[in-house]
């Protein structure tokens, strides 16, 4: 069989993994620390990582997928921005493939996050499909008639930064009120604390049991509040963790009437550390998207991603499949 | 020279008009008035406007192209709901195909728009433009990739009823907050008659001049304040309808801003009645969208729209023609 090597890369590691047209992960996909500090350095330590990978593959390897935060250029494939990369207007795609002598196809980790969910997962099949990544802030990813949409420069699938609250809280990107500052882990950890503050001011609403808080109370005091955590909290049935859960759920609600009114996709996907919350936190949103979306778009299934750790490095993997596939149709008379 | 008839089913009147593959108009856009009465008389009266069109035509008439407001399934050629009409989930297109024996695509109003744009408008040649049409409600057309979107279901689209304030404004779907209720003809009035209201009760602001606010209040107690009157006023220089459009004005750039995000566009075209105001109304949401928008989707062009009047027969005229040329490719072998 032949495969892609799919990168995922992040912050501080990339991680790699030689994935099959289906989806399949052959061999474990591993992680190489990658340093920091420039763009030679990084690009070097990555070249090495791909090269081993291509090395020490015993299948054919077609080409490599690179997926990767921060606005893209997918055509031109050049990082533009990226929060993880010490780089601006890289030709990462080019500098690769002079390396490695393969195809190489780069594209923002969103992307390759739904388009792995299209191919191998939840939306296997369908053809409209809209993706949040929901963990400290919140990504967006969007398959249209089929194939993926970028937009004229790459932009296009900024869904956290859609304002739902015009003059609202601030949002990492600066501005007030986006989607983003109100249905993220950081926005869960934010409501999180404002009980926890309640609660430890005694202004806990009479009939919520003296227990009320208390839990987030605690974290709140050993300074270990996070998404992560009140998640947790919530799941093991907590009552106050679960109304934070519930307050950022039915803003994501709004999101998703939104994206819903605008795209009419056959399903949204909930992907990213938020939705191991699972049904927690779809349900309440869900309700939300029927009641208010316009008809026929409030029909739009929503579901949890199906790919979980290795989504990224297969996500990568598929993108330069799909590239692969399309060269091919193209190529042929 | 070839034509299709491009017909524009609005509340009581239908215009038609044989459009040209350039989106040329032969002969003028004419309108039948419709009876209205239930969904038979409604398609034996379009049928008869119709098939006068062809008969009188002198050009040969390929096909037709039939726009109406509402929610449209194209694929199926079936009204599934309009403001404007007494149908529900009304076959349109079969009905009209087999009484007149030509083929006819049935589309939404604003698809035809958007496509108008960018077939013959302002949106000449662009592939990937978002339009906006601004009168008593606001609707949405979208052209990605070159080509329509319309949705999995002919939901897509609804640029409107993006909420931007939750919790706000009521919009005219039930729901507060929507982009509709900030940015149309609508919230223009509602924007004046509180500045009216200010003035009568001698609330205007000090170093306004005491003609502040005297030309809206006029008009608010002759029960002639309108979206249409107030832009009018404005037009003119007057200081408190300029203010009233300017808050509409930055309300449209957060939607501008939001669309850009989202579909990282080349062009947003704005129409509709309010978009006679010019760079009046366009000017202060530039310098939002420049302002807040992501990189790279902040350099969105933001046009007024070039299609006038007969803008919804040369639409579905054009879209008429696409689909002609779309089934010639594919029937090709």
């Amino acid at each position: 069989v032949s495969v892609m090597v799919g990168v995922d890369i992040g912050g501080t590691k990339v991680a790699l993994g030689l994935v099959g047209e289906d989806g399949s992960l052959h061999g474990d996909a591993r992680e190489d620390v990658t340093l920091t500090g420039g763009d030679a350095v990084f690009v070097e330590g990555l070249i090495g990582s791909v090269r081993r990978a291509v090395a020490e593959s015993r299948e054919e390897v077609l080409g490599i997928g690179l997926g990767c935060a921060g606005t893209i250029d997918s055509a031109r494939g050049t990082v533009i921005e990226s929060p993880n990369l010490p780089v601006r207007d890289l030709p990462l795609a080019t500098l690769v493939r002079d390396a490695i002598g393969l195809p190489v196809v780069l594209d923002n980790d969103a992307n390759a996050a739904v388009w792995a969910e299209v191919q191998a997962g939840a939306a296997r099949g369908l053809r409209h499909v809209v993706m949040l990544t929901l963990g400290t802030g919140v990504g967006g990813g969007l398959v249209l008639d089929g194939r993926l949409f970028r937009g004229a420069a790459g932009g296009a699938g900024e869904l956290g930064h859609m304002v739902v609250m015009a003059g609202g809280e601030v949002c990492a990107c600066g501005r007030r009120g986006c989607l983003e500052a109100y249905a993220s882990g950081t926005a869960l950890q934010r409501t999180a604390e404002r009980i926890a503050d309640a609660v430890g001011r005694g202004l806990v609403e009479e009939g919520k049991g003296t227990d009320y808080g208390r839990g987030l109370l605690r974290l709140h005091r050993q300074d270990r509040l996070s998404g992560e955590s009140v998640g947790a909290l919530a799941l093991e049935g907590d009552a106050a963790a679960g109304n934070a859960v519930f307050e950022v759920s039915r803003w994501l609600g709004v999101g998703l009437a939104n994206l819903a009114n605008v795209f009419n996709p056959e399903m949204i996907v909930v992907g990213g550390g938020l939705s191991r919350l699972g049904d927690l936190l779809l349900e309440p949103a869900r309700e939300i998207l029927r009641r208010t979306a316009l008809h026929p778009s409030g029909d739009a299934q929503v579901a949890i991603a199906e790919l979980r750790n290795a989504a990224g490095v297969v996500g990568a993997g598929l993108v330069a499949w799909e590239e692969h596939r399309s060269v091919a149709r193209v190529g042929r008379p």
